[in-house]
C-alpha cells in the first residue's frame, strides 16, 4: 500500500513521495548550510516532483550547445507524459529498496548519476517516439558526455530500473529491458555486426547484471536471472539461473525470484 | 571515387563533405527549432570543415583553466596541418561506413564523443611533435576529464579510426595503431612496468578490438585481426585471426580482411 | 631523506615540495604562453601547497549546485587537517615515483584526474567523520560526475595511493585500503548483497590491482600482492602472490615486496 501511494500520485491532491522529499529537504538544509541554497533551488522551491526533476536534469545536461532554460522547458513538457511520470517514480523507489547505503529519497534524486542518466534517456526515448530524433540524439550525446552512460534513445527500458554507479554503461539501439532490472557500472548491452534490425540483448524482468558484464547480440536473458560481474555473454540464458564466467556458464540459481532486488552480484 | 572526393578537398573550391554537412545542417535546423541555434553556430555559420570542428572541440574541451576562445585559435592553427586535416576526414567517413545507427555526417561530427576525443588527441599529438609538451598534456587531461578517453599525446594513431561509445578507453605513451582500426569502449592499450621505452601494444591496419578488451605490453596485433570483447591479451597475435578469452586464444578467422569495417565484435 | 623533506613540511619555513613546484611552474609558464594564465592562477599566485590544491579542486568540482568560491573555502578548511595534509603529499610523491611518464610534480598535480578524485575523496571522508554526511555525499557525486571515480566517503584509504587513468574506478562503503596501493582504471572494489556492515574488500599495503579487475565482497587481499588486469576476485588472496584470471588464481609471486611501486600489471 505504501509503495502504491508513493508511486502514483503526481496529479492527486496528495503526493506522498514528493511530501516526503520536501520534508527531507528541509531537514537537510537545516543540517548543512552549505547545501541550503542548492536544496532550496532544486527541491524546496519546486512545486512538483516533475518540476524538481526537470530543473535538476536541465542543470546536469545543459552546455554551450543548449542553455539550461531551454532544456528545462523541454524536459518538463516531455515528463508530463503519463508513462514517463510513472517510470521515474518507480526508478526512484527501486533505488531506495535496493541500495543499502541509501536512506533518504533526496539522495538518489540529487546525487546518483545512474538515476539522472536513466531519466535523461526516458526523455530522449519519448522524443524519439515523437519523431524528434535529432533532439533525442542530442540528449543521448549530452548524457554520455556529462554522466558517462550511453543509452540509445530507441532502446526500451521498463520501470523500476536501477543503474548503480553507472560509469561506462552502454545500451544499444535495439536492446529491451523488462521491469525491475538492476545493472551495475560498465555493463554493456552491445550489438554485433553491420546489419540493421534486432542486434542487441533482450533482458527479462527482475534480472541483475553485475559490474563490467558484457552481453552482445540479439540474445534473450530470461526473467529473474543473474549475470555475474565481468561475465561475457554471447547466447541465450534461461530464466531464474545464475550465469558467470568468460563465456558465461550456468552455475546455479539465485536465492530469490528477483535477484535485481537483492543486488547480490 | 565518392570516398576520394569526400576525404581530400578542404582546400579545393569544392569540398563535397562540407557541402553535404551544410545541407544536412539546414534540414536539421528546419526539423528541430530547439537545435537551430546550435546548428547555426557550429555548422551553418562556419566557413570550412576545420573551422567547424575547431569551434565544436573548443566548446567541448574548454574550462576554468582555458577559455574556449584561446582554445579555438590553438585547435584551428594546429588542424591546418595537412596530415591532421586528412586524418579527421577519414575518421568521420569511417564512422559513417561502420556504424549502422549513423545516417548523416553531422551526427558523429556533433555528437560522438569518441570522434571528439580522437580529434582532440590529433591536436595534442601535433603539439607534442612541435615540442609543446605541456600544452599536449593539458589537452590530454581535458579530453580525459570531459570525454573519458585517455590517449597519451605521444601515441601514434592512423587515419580512419573509429572509437565507438568511447567511455573508458586508455591508450598509452608508446602505443601505435595502423589505419582503419575500430575500438569499442573500455579498451585498454596499456603498459607494463616502470621501464622507459616501448611498453605498449602495436595494432595493425583494419583491426577490431571489442568492448572492454585489455591489451598489455609491447606486443604486436597483426593486421586484419579481431580481438573479442572482454579479452585479456599479454602476447603477440598474428594477422587475420579471431582471438577471444582470458587470456585470449585464437578461435578462428574473421569473415573479412578488415574486421574493423564490420564491427562484428 | 629527500622523501622525508618533501612529504612533511607544509607548516615549516621551508617546504621543499612546494618550492620545487613553484620553480616548475615558472619554467612551464615561460615555455608555454597559452598556459601562463592557468599556471599563475593555480600555482604561482598561491601561497601554499594546500592553497593551490584547494583552488584547483574547487574549479574541478564546482557546478550549478555549488559555486567554486564556496567550495574553495570548504576544501581549504578541511585540508588544513594534519592527516589529510600528510596523505595528499604522499599521494603526489607516489605518482612521481611510480609513473614512468611523469617527470615534474606539477603534471600530476594539475592534470591527473585520479589524483584529483582521490583528494576530493579525502575531503569527503573528513567531512563524513565530522558527521557532515550530506556534504560528503554531495562531493562524492560531483567527483563521480566530473572525474568518473566513485568512492564512498566512508571508505578508508591509506597514504601514498596512486589511481592511474582512473575512469570508472568504484570503491564501496566499507572498503579499506592500506598504504602505498596502486589501482588502474576501471577497478571495482564492490559490495555484494543487501545486508549492512562489512561487505567490501580490504586491501593490504603495497598491493597493485590491474586495469578492469573486479573484487567483490568482504574479502582480504594480503599485503604486497598483485591482482592481474581483468581479474575477478570473490575470495581472500594471501600476501605477496600474483593472482590472475576469472576467477583469479595464484600463478606466482611479484618480483618485489611492493608491486604497487613497480606498476607491472
Amino acid at each position: 500500500a505504501r509503495l502504491d501511494e508513493l508511486s502514483c500520485c503526481e496529479n492527486s491532491a496528495m503526493d506522498e513521495l514528493w511530501e516526503d522529499m520536501q520534508d527531507e529537504g528541509i531537514l537537510a538544509a537545516n543540517d548543512e548550510p552549505l547545501l541550503a541554497s542548492f536544496l532550496f533551488a532544486t527541491i524546496l522551491n519546486q512545486k512538483t516532483f516533475i518540476d524538481a526533476l526537470a530543473f535538476h536534469l536541465a542543470n546536469k545536461l545543459s552546455g554551450p550547445s543548449m542553455p539550461n532554460t531551454l532544456l528545462l522547458q523541454l524536459i518538463k513538457e516531455v515528463m508530463e507524459d503519463g508513462e514517463v511520470k510513472h517510470a521515474v517514480r518507480m526508478d526512484l523507489l527501486a533505488i531506495m529498496e535496493r541500495d543499502p547505503a541509501c536512506t533518504r529519497f533526496i539522495d538518489p534524486f540529487l546525487y546518483y548519476k545512474g538515476f539522472h542518466a536513466l531519466q535523461g534517456y526516458r526523455v530522449a526515448h519519448a522524443l524519439w517516439n515523437q519523431n524528434r530524433r535529432p533532439l533525442a540524439y542530442f540528449l543521448q550525446s549530452q548524457i554520455s558526455k556529462e554522466l558517462q552512460v550511453d543509452i540509445h534513445p530507441n532502446a526500451k527500458i521498463g520501470a523500476g530500473t536501477f543503474i548503480d554507479h553507472a560509469t561506462g554503461v552502454v545500451i544499444g539501439e535495439t536492446a529491451v529491458l523488462g521491469d525491475n532490472v538492476s545493472l551495475l557500472h560498465q555493463v554493456t548491452l552491445g550489438g554485433s555486426g553491420l546489419r540493421d534490425g534486432d542486434r542487441h540483448p533482450k533482458i527479462g524482468d527482475g534480472v541483475l547484471i553485475g559490474a563490467g558484464a558484457t552481453l552482445v547480440g540479439d540474445i534473450n536473458i530470461g526473467e529473474g536471472t543473474q549475470v555475474g560481474a565481468g561475465s561475457m555473454v554471447y547466447s541465450d540464458i534461461p530464466s531464474h539461473v545464475t550465469a558467470v564466467g568468460v563465456p558465461a556458464r550456468i552455475v546455479g540459481k539465485p536465492r530469490t525470484q528477483q535477484p535485481a532486488k537483492e543486488m547480490n552480484q
